[in-house]
């Protein structure tokens, strides 16, 4: 081996970052439990990685803390300047930086249109916390890879902990004090990751990424991840998008990264899903899954006992480690993706 | 030219097709506003074509009617039967055939949960229609080709019509009435079509679509018809995920569709957006946009001069003749597509 990336060494954080994070922010579901009281929706703001923690967080608002939630459409905010009666609502601003132009413009406006806010930020002393009613600092550190990875697992430490904030869990109270154990685990698994890198890198077809459910954000993170780190196009669909049309293109030149849980009432569509695109004659590696489902793919890992809903902060990082290793298979340098800057600006007029 | 295909024929049909759900839903609005009243949240329920069309009505509705609206996550009803306070919403279930088992059960779930449902769908007889509070019946006529043309672009009449049941605007109704002439002047562009299939055709490397805000509907739509018809590998993303990594990835084999408008607040992001791409070697077949946009664009068309809202239908006809052409060039049957069948179950078991 030569001398670990960044990016590795930042993924290698990740058990520590998620226990800092705990530590901080479980104290704090006292105070999101008033902000969050007597109003029904959750509007999510968010772009890219943290967009992906976002979509994890309103699957969990919705299935276990039985919440309203959804995804806000930021030009409606930003360019449109919709004047929307949002005084039932409390609006999620998930931002890394804490100073995505587009999203500070989102809160402001937000709370022009009656929202309360909560800014969930890696950075204590950044104009999100200062903009919005309440700040959910995560202690992921400081990132110096481009490739967001302990940032955003840090993000979806703050997705549960908003959850059981709603709708205390002490069940889900032990699994969050697992994980760091769990991440650990799993990233001892060298040689899991190396054979999944192996087939990544040596595929030359076209690649898809899919899951569903509380697995669709991890999907769609770890699509972002393999396109960004590895510069490799991919499409990322949701299972059901997935099944309803585009799996007709799914041939012998498709590679097919798919996210699963063992347990849940997704466990066996995901399944009979891999045995389909494996049917079509497709490469397969799996993460998670049921027995069934990883004999089904080529390579399958990520196997742990975690519930449905603790499945991603486990799949993501076995899948960053694996894209970090892929990355160093083509020759690329993960720290330093081609075209990528740490804190993006989504129009060109800076916005 | 040998005998027209079905789908040719149906997408000649939309001009016939627009004024007749006009004539049958503008005097609904009376009632959809009655029953819209008193609820601040709308919530689509949706898939596939049907759910590009409820992207499209979500902008709608809080862009021009300032009406808070999402689209809901159906496994949160259909497997995690999650138990949400839905009595602030209207749940609008679009589904072409109005037999899809996936939206009847979310529908059933939403009203269990307290919502008022409205069904928009083809099919008068169908199920959708006697499950919920509204029926709001489009007048495609029966649709024989696979892929959904005129059943998608009534949906998009039924979005309008309900974006004016909440806010009237008379200026929106005079557009509307003059949908089917547009429709029809751009079907007469026949060397456009002809010169953006053969770019199509001819490209051999990744092919992504993008738009953003009122076109991004129809920017999933032109994505998800373009690989169901012509079997190739699409990504599709919004313009701000696009710019927010993926772009790293757009190079000399990278063919992009990009929707725009010639006026609003994204015009000029767009127009910005394509000379971006093209400074990266990607061939770029535009439709719409302002002049400095198609200035930039390999092939541009499509440029009529409907307002921002209505673009996506002259573009979304523009681009199902494109990719009808395109399939025909590829050698392929634009009916019937491998693979694909007119009602889609999202689960195996046929849930």
């Amino acid at each position: 081996m030569t001398t670990p990336t960044v990016m590795r060494e930042e993924i290698d954080e990740q058990p520590l970052a998620v226990e800092r994070t705990l530590s901080q922010l479980l104290p704090m579901r006292v105070e999101l439990s008033r902000l969050l009281r007597g109003r029904r929706q959750v509007l999510f703001v968010a772009r890219g990685s943290s967009d992906n923690a976002a979509v994890f967080g309103r699957y969990l608002l919705e299935t276990h803390a039985g919440h309203s939630a959804s995804l806000a459409a930021p030009s409606v905010a930003t360019h449109y300047r919709a004047r929307l009666d949002l005084s039932d609502t409390v609006v999620v601003a998930v931002s890394q930086s804490g100073r995505t132009a587009e999203i500070l413009e989102a809160v402001a406006w937000a709370r022009a249109c009656g929202a309360r806010t909560i800014g969930v930020t890696n950075q204590p002393a950044s104009p999100l916390v200062a903009a919005c009613d309440l700040g959910v600092v995560t202690a992921a550190g400081p990132e110096r890879a481009v490739p967001a990875t302990k940032s955003h697992l840090t993000q979806l430490v703050a997705m549960a902990v908003l959850a059981t904030a709603v709708r205390p869990d002490p069940g889900m109270d032990d699994v969050l004090h697992s994980l760091p154990d769990r991440l650990a685990a799993q990233l001892a698994q060298v040689e899991q990751t190396r054979a999944g890198a192996a087939l990544l890198a040596g595929h030359t077809g076209s690649i898809l990424v899919t899951g569903r459910g509380l697995l669709l954000g991890a999907a769609q993170e770890v699509a972002l991840k393999l396109e960004e780190t590895c510069l490799r196009p991919i499409r990322s669909y949701s299972y059901a998008d997935l099944r309803h049309g585009p799996i007709a293109v799914v041939g012998a030149g498709t590679l097919a990264v798919v996210l699963a849980s063992p347990t849940g009432p997704l466990a066996d569509p995901m399944a009979e899903l891999v045995e389909d695109l494996r049917a079509r004659d497709a490469e397969v590696v799996g993460l998670g899954g049921t027995p069934r489902f990883r004999a089904a793919c080529q390579h399958a890992f990520a196997d742990g006992d975690a519930p449905e809903w603790a499945q991603g902060f486990v799949q993501v990082v076995a899948a960053q480690a694996m894209i970090e290793a892929t990355a160093r298979l083509l020759g690329l340098d993960p720290d330093r993706p081609r075209g990528l800057a740490k804190v993006t600006r989504t129009d060109m007029d800076g916005g």
